[in-house]
């Protein structure tokens, strides 16, 4: 049967035609036969509140974003090196100083280690930008460490990565952004008793921002990005001519920070690493969000990677080398940053722009984090591993969900640290590096089965990558266990533990619900008789009488009772207020309500087989959950005892007062 | 139109005739026409599991006892006093000793003010007691303090009453079954381990014997009350004889209990009546429990108190006059009441008995609780200030959910405590005072509206009574104030805020549903139109459909969707598995699911005025309330939106999957 014969047959078909195609110019266009579009009147409230709430929000959201313009939404390579690499290029501003800071307890001499590191650092970078390379190719729809480790690993060690960078994510936001604004309350000390309301109230912030949607994210937060690469850039290439022309930057004036000494030992210079490769957490965020690139997506990301590590690299290196050569020092009172800086610039406006462009780095670094948390949450929401919610895009095409739990729980962070989140810095690239060797490893066993062409190469690549990373997870739980990286081995399985309970219920209701694709229900043929349990002659009674006129002539109401002379007041009642309905009072010596109704309803049914029994429960909708320890318990027990019999049919006739916007019901008689 | 001519009309009267008259011998008696007696099998559970389950529950509680054999379940007299009057007699345990206690600080000199104080005490009783005799006349269904108080005093006062008995209920569990384990745990040392453990399951044991009803537990606990109150009165007896015959006990080897020293002040005698006066505690009891007796209830009520007020004087002036005489002096080690009872009767069976049957008293001593506390619980209730199912008797009469609550509540303070409840001690006798006064100025009141016969005596015995424990209640507050009786006013206003609560949201259900008496809704005649909102073909959606092909065969499936070609392909699977069924495809560009799918029925329900448009909800029935969050969602915001519209019926159709004992639905094809 097409859909055209579908709207000939009924009994009305002109009424209906018209119904179904043209409802309404206002609220709904007319597409073809069966299929109209809803324009956004039909998503506006009517009543002035909603409206006033809805222009508001708009003003503040921006305008709703139709599915079908979606590309257009995509992000240009410029703005999506904004989005996606904030979060790496704003760790330039300390990764330096955190393996000099370490190198520190050995003496200034062990700064000597430091290019040596940085090189270590760099090669990794360039393997792992490799690596992510033929990620990106492999898998266009987005790449991130879940979606590959998932489809090759399997689902355990998928969920094992998606809950070590969900756990990321969220320590990411919540220690970028206090480091900024730590950074500012340093330059303004007034502020130093309101950082976690400023804290919170960036979050906030960025999360306005990203709930514009991620183009308009990248338009805002492309400026301050580019100011900070721009000037760091600049700054690398000065100070490097300066040296090449004999007049190396130098540094004076510093302070050097008291650390407890130590002697020069391996442990030490794994830990100098491992502060040091706290650049490259972030470098998957690429990989992950290929999806938001506008097409081709993959050669757009691949070339977008390809500038981030370079970029990275390059000013990597060059503060390292500067840093060494203009004899930088850690100290209390100015970063490293800041030194070569003042050496390499003077006290004048660029070391200025330097130092304010660091500081929104830092808050932007957040950045990433939401651009890749609700994209990361969706596809889990997909799989049916968390809510489904997180799936759902909201007006701007933004996944709302998943923003809005990446604030709330970066708050929640920083809020239970009293905004002292360094201790936290040590946890958060743990996760990342596992969830990279992770992907790594899930892309050698993709090349193993696929082994289409170049398929070696590509195997060693990405094997040599996992090998890596692993490592330097490896070295990262050595050298960080003890300083609290041991946290993150229980909240990884926990939310793992979390994300498998949420899928199971998915699966469960889905085979509970799912019925065999060549099963036909035709038309039965049936008499109907409806029973009503009426506990009173009340308006959400009333509501329910009126449903069951809809359906029948016969309905009975049923009231249960151990007190025959109100039961029989109530039939007078009853008799009087609503003719033609007939009144059954059971009454129940035992003062059991529930079991004796559903024998009456069950011994009914039995007696005539040939009508089917409707079962109508008046409810009375509740405004908030705990009036459901109020009102209605009775409701629920009998439908649990009702729902998923054959013999019967239920259905709560829900009824709710007047409230401002919704007409009266029922209003009158005989309405 | 009489309920006999109501049977006969309709469609087909015989056959309802049958099925309303006749149901079914086994579960159902036919009493008359259109009235049905359910029998003890319409209560019982089918299933093997459900059936062991319930034999289990009535070896434990007892077979359900029918409403009309409540007169049966009342109390004699002699029960009702091991009942009500367990608190009272308890606290001649220690009453005695509480106030010596706080007289030893001044030395045993102090010991001279005892008898006074004791007559005082006892004056007090009998006043209290004539008052609360002429409060179970004038109310002889329950003259608790919260329904006189309400009655003639005003809503506030009566829940204030109520607040501040509810409070003491639960506070005089956990104090007296804990001060019973710890005698018990003084005599065998080895438990003291386990303190906390043996009190909770004190508590469950008097719930568990509470939950078989009121007359069961007056006989389980009649015995214990019994011994110990006899073994007391023999104790004076035997005591004031020997004093009478020149050889008064004398007690021997007691160290006293070290005491910061204080002089004589009216502080500490005031706080030494204080102490005292813990022995009136319960002594309301009875009033609040008339309905508990036999016809005549307020007679026998009457009878009861007296007797209570009697034994209760008698002994506890008797044992303060030995205590001072024989020289008895609060200890460490043993208690006042075993000092007496050695020097007395010495270290024989006699003093074995007496101190077994104190431990037993002490712990039921919560038995008046219990019989108290749900019974207010009802009262307040059925006034609509807590739950309703606190008005609900259980299979064995008993308000079941007041004992529960009162138990869990009393161990919550117990583990709260951790079994530690001596400082809970000079709260809970405020309260029962401030009730007691209010109680009384109620009466006042009460005389003085009514002006019956006498009046003018009654009401100067309740003024008086009114007064004196007014002072009582002032005394307490000072006395005890710092020592924590100031709890008593944080947590009475919270409880009374919480009942108003309650009560204002039952008012506002019950009068959104209010219908005026003289309204009449006749039968409207309409064609109906069913439309169904689906996701998809699945159980729920086909359960939702049965339903609608009980109502018409104009039945809309409404499918709102962002993916035109999935929704296509649903459209086809509906026509091949539903047929019948108009298809509409509502495309929202924007994502929005709920609006327009409203939006589309007002559109429709506009064009067609002469139908009722009636929606159906497929919703899954959910197991646990957390998957409210995974489930349902968008039914919830379908049904709040649509809720009270008078231009369509909304109605949930529960869909449960298969569980043991109910049948599967829809179990194929055509069903």
């Amino acid at each position: 049967m097409s859909s055209d014969e579908k709207l000939l047959h009924g009994r009305k078909p002109g009424d209906r035609r018209v119904r179904v195609e043209r409802p309404d110019s206002r609220y709904f266009r007319y597409a073809r036969p069966g299929v109209v579009v809803a324009r956004p009147a039909a998503s506006e409230p009517r009543s002035r509140l909603g409206r006033t709430a809805i222009t508001t929000r708009r003003a503040i959201f921006g305008q709703p974003i139709a599915s079908a313009q979606e590309v257009e939404q995509r992000l240009p390579k410029w703005k999506a090196l904004a989005v996606f690499s904030s979060d790496v290029m704003s760790s330039v501003a300390y990764a330096t100083e955190a393996s000099m800071f370490t190198l520190l307890a050995a003496g200034t001499v062990a700064f000597a280690y430091l290019m040596p590191i940085s090189f270590l650092i760099v090669g990794l970078l360039v393997l792992v930008t490799f690596s992510y390379r033929q990620t990106i190719r492999a898998y266009p729809g987005g790449g991130g460490s879940y979606i590959v480790a998932h489809a090759n690993l399997g689902t355990l060690p998928g969920l094992v990565a998606a809950a070590a960078l969900l756990t990321d994510y969220v320590l990411t936001v919540a220690v970028s952004v206090s480091s900024g604004v730590f950074n500012l309350a340093s330059a303004f000390p007034v502020l130093h008793d309101v950082t976690v309301p400023l804290i919170v109230g960036a979050i906030l912030l960025v999360m306005t921002v990203n709930l514009r949607g991620v183009r308009e994210s990248g338009t805002i937060f492309a400026l301050p990005t580019y100011i900070f690469v721009v000037s760091v850039v600049i700054l690398v290439v000065v100070g490097v001519a300066r040296t090449a022309l004999g007049q190396p930057p130098q540094v004076t004036g510093v302070v050097p920070i008291q650390v407890p000494v130590e002697s020069i030992s391996l442990l030490l210079l794994m830990r100098a690493f491992a502060d040091g490769c706290s650049a490259m957490t972030g470098t998957e965020a690429i990989s992950n969000g290929t999806p938001a690139f506008k097409p081709p997506e993959w050669k757009n990301a691949q070339a977008t990677m390809v500038a981030m590590a370079v970029i990275l690299g390059f000013v990597f290196l060059g503060i390292s080398f500067l840093a060494t050569t203009a004899g930088a020092v850690p100290s209390q009172t100015e970063s490293v940053l800041s030194q070569v800086g003042r050496a390499t610039f003077g006290q004048g406006p660029a070391w200025y722009i330097l130092l304010i462009s660091t500081m929104g780095i830092l808050v932007l670094a957040a950045q990433t984090s939401f651009a890749d948390f609700p994209r990361l949450a969706s596809i889990l929401a997909r799989d049916g591993f968390m809510p489904r919610g997180f799936a759902y895009r909201g007006e701007r095409l933004a996944f709302n969900a998943g923003i809005v739990a990446l604030a709330v729980l970066a708050i929640a962070v920083v809020v239970a640290f009293g905004g002292r989140v360094e201790a936290l810095i040590p946890l958060y690239a743990i996760g990342v590096f596992t969830a990279f060797t992770l992907s790594q490893a899930g892309m050698v066993r993709h090349w193993l089965s696929e082994r289409g062409a170049g398929w070696r190469r590509s195997a060693i690549i990405n094997g040599v990558g996992a090998v890596a990373t692993g490592i330097v997870a490896i070295v990262f739980a050595i050298a960080k266990f003890g300083l609290g990286a041991w946290i993150i081995i229980i909240i990884v399985p926990l939310l793992v533990v979390a994300m498998l309970l949420v899928r199971r219920e998915y699966s469960r209701g889905t085979s509970e619900l799912a019925v065999a694709p060549d099963l036909v229900w035709g038309p039965p043929v049936h008499r109907r008789r409806v029973v009503i349990p009426v506990t009173g002659v009340q308006r959400d009674v009333i509501q329910a009488v009126r449903f069951a006129r809809s359906i029948t002539d016969d309905i009975t109401a049923l009231h249960v009772t151990d007190d025959v002379a109100a039961g029989e007041q109530l039939r007078a009642r009853v008799e009087r207020q609503l003719p033609g309905l007939a009144f059954v009072l059971v009454e129940s010596p035992y003062r059991d309500l529930v079991a004796p109704l559903i024998r009456y309803l069950e011994v009914t049914a039995e007696r005539d087989p040939d009508s089917v029994t409707v079962v109508l429960l008046p409810e009375r909708m509740t405004r908030h959950w705990w009036e459901r320890f109020l009102f209605n318990q009775n409701v629920h027990r009998i439908r649990a005892a009702l729902a998923g019999r054959e013999d019967m049919l239920v259905a709560d006739v829900p009824y709710r007062a007047f409230e401002p916007g919704a007409r009266r019901s029922p209003g009158g008689p005989g309405s």
